[in-house]
């Protein structure tokens, strides 16, 4: 099939490495010429994938028309914030897209394939979403996806793109219950990394975690996901790695957050920003929207977006009282 | 109230602890009444909770049948290869009785409460389970646990004797739930660990331990445990940190499995068993009884107990095709 990933970042260049593998005629499309220019003359992208061999015989493409022409299958790896610019601009094409971004928008509370539904009048739309650091992708170690679309064509197809005996894809129709889980898990490790910051230690990091996992499940619900799709790899599996893996992004913010970093300094310019800040934003706009009760959702949005300290969030979190587990 | 902690391992000595700090009268019984006289000499645990400051005025009694007497709850923090032994030497007693151990019998497959209800006929059996390492609780650190027990008001009575600020009970009526969460987890934890031992990535540990996940509430829903059970602090919260947390020694134990050490190796004589390795015997055959399909504790139990190399056993597990997410 001919592919094109939209997106030089990490995730992106990694899945356009599947992609490869896999026999697919590959375009790799980014918004800045510069990385794609260091890829072709490097065979590496060091600033996202240091120390991975990339191929040579694939397409490194910077004019987005041209990159998305005649493709079948289009995958957007694109920052949230910047995932609609792109989106317009795919208006016509006829193409599978998949997206790969964690990220709900603001304005609308729309997931990413709620926004190319939007733009694109024939889209369909396909989240490719689970536990996947783009660095373990990109050294062939074994990892589990979701594929999931209403679109059950659709689905199958990514699928059988991108599927490997170490790249294991499985299928649901529940795509804004993968989505959300996905996007909704970054603010809860951001949590969780506060946790580590605070060196508050592993008890009460699980004990944050557990209740982090149904306040999304309980957000995810009201907004129309099925409940069983949160305890999937796409929910739970990514929630889990994400708080406690240090390669997680979310979670270090949260650590600095914790040792006493200020805000500012944490949303440090020209460093990549972790996708839990604007989707601590969005998420808590949606849970009020909702009538949703999301208290770590909201103490995150307290630290991030209204100056709280955050060992008080934290211990605001902890001390809360919760009704008996039954 | 009097209370009668029976076994100074780390945790006994955390929660006799935790006791002593809520003004409880306390008696700290143990097999070995040389870690007593230490004890008493030191005012230190330091085999199983070196750096810990121990109360001065508690009682340390190394005569069972003397430290049990006449007390109001007796918590028993025992090893589950010793537990039946130490609970038939508490048959007439009319104490609440308080198990933290997580184990399964191989013969009977009882969870602990069971045993203390065979045993003990006027029984009013409680389980304190959850995602908590006892150093950090002799810390301070914060903590959740759940006290779990038909008895409402045994159950109440736990939550009153044990609660603090920095230590949160909860309360559930689901015992089996609880306790089966509790001992599982363990064997998962066990394959986790060899995934970390093969250096195969937070991707593939997050696929497995999601699984692992599904397949202890699958079991422990076969055994007649309530499904809900599993997903709050004793179930998929203790399952995350143990699975995750380098304090753990199930975690620890897969992980020289996994790095090749080999079977005799692992169960070295003197060390303390990690509790995973006779649940995984335990879980196996009742799995069989109740005919529940177990990938990941059949391959768990074919490492432990049948010679299987680890490497194998991951690797079966991972290409394993499991259904689509929904």
């Amino acid at each position: 099939m001919n592919v094109t990933v939209l997106g030089a970042g990490a995730w992106g260049t990694a899945l356009a490495k599947v992609l490869h593998v896999n026999g697919h005629a590959v375009t790799l499309w980014n918004r800045d010429a510069e990385t794609l220019a260091e890829i072709q003359r490097t065979r590496r992208n060091e600033r996202y994938l240091p120390g991975v061999d990339l191929p040579a015989n694939w397409k490194l493409e910077p004019q987005l028309r041209e990159a998305v022409r005649g493709r079948d299958c289009i995958v957007l790896a694109i920052a949230s914030q910047g995932f609609r610019e792109v989106a317009t601009q795919l208006s016509d094409t006829r193409a599978v897209l998949v997206s790969v971004t964690k990220g709900i928008e603001y304005d609308t509370g729309k997931t990413m394939c709620g926004v190319l539904r939007e733009c694109v009048s024939a889209a369909r739309a396909v989240a490719l979403s689970g536990p996947t650091f783009a660095a373990e992708v990109a050294r062939g170690l074994p990892t589990a996806i979701v594929a999931a679309s209403e679109d059950e064509a659709a689905r199958r197809t990514v699928q059988e793109l991108f599927h490997q005996p170490t790249f294991r894809v499985y299928r649901s129709a529940d795509v804004l219950g993968v989505e959300l889980g996905g996007a909704l898990k970054n603010i809860i490790a951001i949590a969780a990394g506060v946790c580590d910051g605070l060196r508050f230690g592993d008890n009460s990091k699980a004990a944050l975690i557990t209740r982090g996992v149904a306040e999304v499940r309980r957000l995810g619900v009201a907004c129309g996901a099925q409940a069983e799709t949160f305890a999937g790899l796409s929910g739970l599996g990514d929630l889990m790695v994400t708080c406690f893996s240090h390669q997680s992004r979310n979670r270090a913010l949260g650590e600095r957050a914790g040792r006493g970093e200020k805000l500012d300094s944490l949303k440090r310019p020209g460093e990549k920003l972790a996708e839990g800040v604007p989707t601590a934003r969005s998420a808590f706009r949606l849970a009020r929207q909702l009538n949703v009760e999301t208290p770590i959702i909201d103490e995150v949005h307290a630290v991030l977006h209204e100056g709280k300290e955050a060992r008080r969030a934290v211990m605001d979190l902890l001390s809360r009282d919760t009704k008996a587990e039954d």
